[in-house]
């Protein structure tokens, strides 16, 4: 701990251990792992741990783990897509949507300037629609809540062989507390600087600080969603005034677009703004040990990004459209905007649009700027300064031949960073996986096919790209596999709401059930539009196309009823399916997935008892 | 282990250590603790430990902690119940119920000979359903949970504790399995009966034979249940018939009265049959070690004995008076009988009435019929024989003096019948206490109440009236914590059932916040009821008195609207509104819950982190 303390000291810049040339360890990890074209292998994990410490062993063989163990709900996700494309044309509602007989006319999606518009123009995207939300997308959902149930024992038991394998063991929870040397020098220098009955005041402002800083960065959070919302509604008002038609026709998909970059931007950039941040806060603190630290840093990164990551998908999921109000009675924002609605075939498109944007872009720019390209620039413009040192001094020979040093060239590398950016990132995804699985059946292949990169593109900048580390020894994933156990947890509540109140899927089956006459789905379309009287459109919002009824997405009641454009009896009937639907869901799955736990580790139990 | 094969070959009758009478032990443990007279005491539990052996120590040290526990909620239980004493005369539904201005003429209970009756006559009842039935049981509910977590928390620290002070913690899983005798015994036997072809079909059988049992006694319960169902429709039809005015009033309660004695009296026979059955079908299918054994029948009376117990509550809680229909279109049992209905303001009153007949009716058998009377009689007729063996033949001085030796005063005691009978008393008990405490909030004071006396008597029962049991050391209570767990668990889930579908609770409120126009709850019982055109009664169900509406307690669509007696609005908004209800509570409390178990384990390692 010495060298630590010097260096906490600034006494030296940094000390690291050397990377391996004599030995042949490194050109086999070389070529046997940081190797696209051995893919389709399993990771030397045990080289790994001998090389890099079982710290980094371990996060490879949860990758590795996690990257198997995809594979089946992506061929299932995939099944699931292709069953929709291939029914697609025998899905009544959709047909109906796309039926110009029906001559549907609905009421104009802005004031003034829309016109009354019919609903086949929406044709495509109910079809769209129709590829994420059939039937099969709700047991494809009951599928990944045992998938991850499956996912956290295997892995529990894969982390038990190689802490058997590794002996790892015998590794003690309650060893002596190794003090940061971080910690150490700072406590002297604020103990010279500061008196006792200080030091109560201080640890209150920090406190305050941290609050403060959390508060203000859910606030930021939010208003970047909120933001991207507004620029979306004004966008869209401004656009829709333009008179060419053309235009008109695209500007729906044009805004949302634009508008999912946006929104990626802000979040790709907010992340590493809050990565800072929460190494701030955390330093704030002055934790005692390096596990504290990592700790604390680890639950205060984990809780700033993953809101940063997931806030625009909740706000799509389950707010966008749902405060909208009615025709004649819309809200307003900054009381000349309307607030934003989905496109008409429902907002499970547009979230799962969102959600495929934000994945894709998500991992392309992290794996290839932040991962690839930013490490280059880095190692270029170093290497550019050590040129024009050499070209500036001429060196002598000895200088020149120190350069060529193993710790020279080491030095030159980037410093690890430690596992845990890594482990964020995949938990994340792990969370786009599990999450909003029931919207978007496709998410587990993006996964599969990005980390099957990953992990090859990590294990290049692990054995070229960067100092070697530190071996450290710990016996599991620890925080990460809590983390992940209440990500799995979370998403069965997700996935239910998503399944009930975004997706048609119950709407549909009560229509089939209790409102159609004859079981089938023929005439929801129809049934799932309430009526408007246009002579109740507030002066000036009307179109000056004359038609005497409009049509709108909700069950109200309609104008010649006692209580017109109150909620109607179809409505409340629908809104207890969806509640019955998240509670039978929730318990149900739950139970399936400590069943499958369960289940699980009494096998393990067994095997382990009959291996004895 | 040799005398125990030679007891399973039946050479001796029975070995057990002698109680002490030498020491003082046994002599302070009946004073200081088999004693009413030291109820507010602690036990002396390392006494106890000392000896009767580490499993009977912790039992008594488990119910110590459970007694001493059950005090808070009893005393907030006491609290909620006289504040809706007090809080009685201002609750406007129960005063617009006995308000006899407000005339309203309610629809006749049973067909033909039961007449119109006014609802101002249950006012009583309805006043009674109140005190159960108010805004503070929601609190109590919730705070129940986390009281649950709380309780289990505590007893794992007490236990820890235990763990640690009587040297338990060396204490290994996976010792070398200990051989039940009678299983060695058994299976030489059968070895020389059979051929090793049959064995599988054996085992067929066995689990053939199992699985019918275990249906039939499924069967078995749900026909009582039916049957006391059963038994009620049919005296209240007959009885109703009586013309005698004053027997017709007193009918309704007298039912069910005697209906709820006659479940208590099934269910007691019903437990001690099943109870029988679980140690047959256990012993059919000869576990190998004595753990498994007990495991095994643990958990089979378990589930046959909770399922007794509870089935005739969950019957009244979720499903009386759900499927009777509606006026004019009753479902009928037999083709003659009407489903029962709940009284008016309620099946709450009725679940109470239930909950505290049984609670208190099996507290009082069991304790005075089964672990009192029983065992005196059985004493007494042993002494009685050995009296008459004395009187015939003329017992020589020397076997005078043998039988005065402590071995046969021993052998004259009950033997030791394990403490798992005693745990699922308590563990029912605590069922009962969590399950519907958001419908009777004396339950934890009724149980407290059993209790203290419970521990005394049986403290008395293990000290002076059964032989001394063999001490057997265990670290801990074993799958009765999981089962405490589960049932933890298990009451959110029927408490948020209880509250939001058998009490009034979401349509009061729904009716406060959104139908009533001014926010008060005048008016709650007129829009509570719907109308029926007595034209619409089939012929000869209706009584003879002339009246052109009347009344019924559902939310259905009025005669003159489009859809007469279908569902109205209300219906459904109130359904949402419930499962709503259901999901908040559920996920909020079993939140809340998850959260005190953490908060404590975190506490108790600070706790421990502090002392080390």
């Amino acid at each position: 701990a010495g060298i630590m303390s010097l260096l906490a000291r600034g006494v030296y810049i940094s000390a690291f251990p050397l990377h391996d040339v004599s030995i042949l360890i490194r050109q086999v990890l070389h070529e046997e792992w940081a190797n696209y074209g051995v893919m389709h292998k399993y990771q030397p994990v045990d080289l790994i741990r001998k090389y890099f410490g079982e710290q980094i062993g371990l996060y490879f063989a949860w990758l590795g783990v996690y990257t198997q163990l995809l594979i089946p709900p992506s061929v299932l996700g995939i099944i699931v897509f292709l069953y929709g494309i291939f029914t697609v044309d025998t899905n009544v509602p959709s047909q109906e949507t796309c039926d110009d007989n029906l001559n549907i006319t609905m009421c104009p999606l802005c004031d003034g300037v829309c016109d009354y518009w019919r609903l086949s123009t929406v044709c495509s995207l109910a079809k769209a629609s129709y590829l994420f939300d059939n039937g099969t997308t709700v047991l494809f959902a009951i599928f990944m809540s045992l998938w991850a149930a499956c996912f956290l024992e295997h892995w529990k038991r894969r982390q038990m062989c190689l802490k058997h394998t590794w002996d790892l063991t015998s590794l003690e929870d309650e060893e002596v507390p190794y003090l940061r040397p971080e910690y150490e020098e700072a406590l002297q220098e604020k103990k010279a600087k500061m008196k006792a009955k200080w030091k109560k005041k201080v640890l209150y402002l920090i406190v305050m600080t941290l609050s403060v800083c959390v508060c203000f960065q859910v606030f930021v959070t939010f208003s970047a969603v909120f933001g991207v919302a507004v620029y979306r509604i004004c966008m869209l008002s401004v656009w829709s005034m333009n008179p060419d038609p053309e235009a008109k026709a695209s500007v729906r998909m044009t805004v949302t677009t634009t508008g999912i970059i946006l929104n990626m931007l802000v979040v790709l950039v907010l992340e590493e703004v809050y990565g800072a941040i929460a190494v701030w806060l955390t330093e704030l603190e002055l934790p005692k040990t390096q596990e504290e630290f990592e700790e604390r840093l680890i639950f205060k990164s984990f809780f700033l990004k993953s809101m940063n990551a997931f806030a625009p998908i909740f706000y799509v999921a389950f707010f966008k459209g749902r405060f909208s109000g009615r025709p004649g009675d819309y809200v307003y924002v900054f009381s000349d905007y309307r607030m934003e609605e989905c496109a008409p075939p429902g907002c499970l498109i547009e979230l799962c649009i969102q959600l495929s944007m934000i994945m894709l872009g998500k991992q392309l720019i992290q794996n290839n700027v932040f991962e690839v390209l930013i490490p280059k620039m880095y190692r270029t413009i170093q290497e550019q300064k050590g040129k024009d040192r050499g070209g500036e001094e001429e060196m002598d020979e000895a200088e020149e031949k120190r350069s060529k040093q193993q710790f020279h060239k080491d030095f030159a590398l980037e410093p690890f960073e430690g596992v845990s950016p890594e482990y964020m990132e995949m938990i994340i995804q792990y969370g786009f996986v599990s999450l909003f699985v029931a919207s978007f059946p496709l998410a587990p292949a993006f996964a599969l096919l990005n980390n099957v990169i990953e992990i090859r593109l990590d294990a290049a900048k692990f054995v070229t790209e960067i100092r070697r580390p530190d071996a450290v020894r710990c016996k599991d994933i620890g925080i990460w596999y809590n983390i992940l156990c209440g990500i799995s947890k979370f998403s069965v509540i997700t996935n239910a709401f998503v399944i009930s109140f975004t997706s048609e899927f119950v709407p549909r089956m009560v229509y089939q059930y209790i409102y159609s006459g004859n079981g089938t789905m023929s005439g929801y379309t129809e049934h799932s539009l309430s009526y408007f009287n246009v002579t109740n459109f507030p002066p000036g919002t009307a179109p000056n196309t004359t038609v005497s009824m409009c049509r709108y997405k909700d069950y109200r009641d309609p104008p010649w009823a006692p209580d017109a454009y109150t909620f109607s009896k179809q409505y409340w009937s629908v809104l207890a399916a969806k509640l019955l639907f998240v509670i039978f869901f929730q318990v149900k799955v739950l139970d399936l997935f400590d069943q499958g736990m369960d289940r699980w580790t009494v096998n393990a139990i067994k095997l382990k008892g009959d291996t004895l």
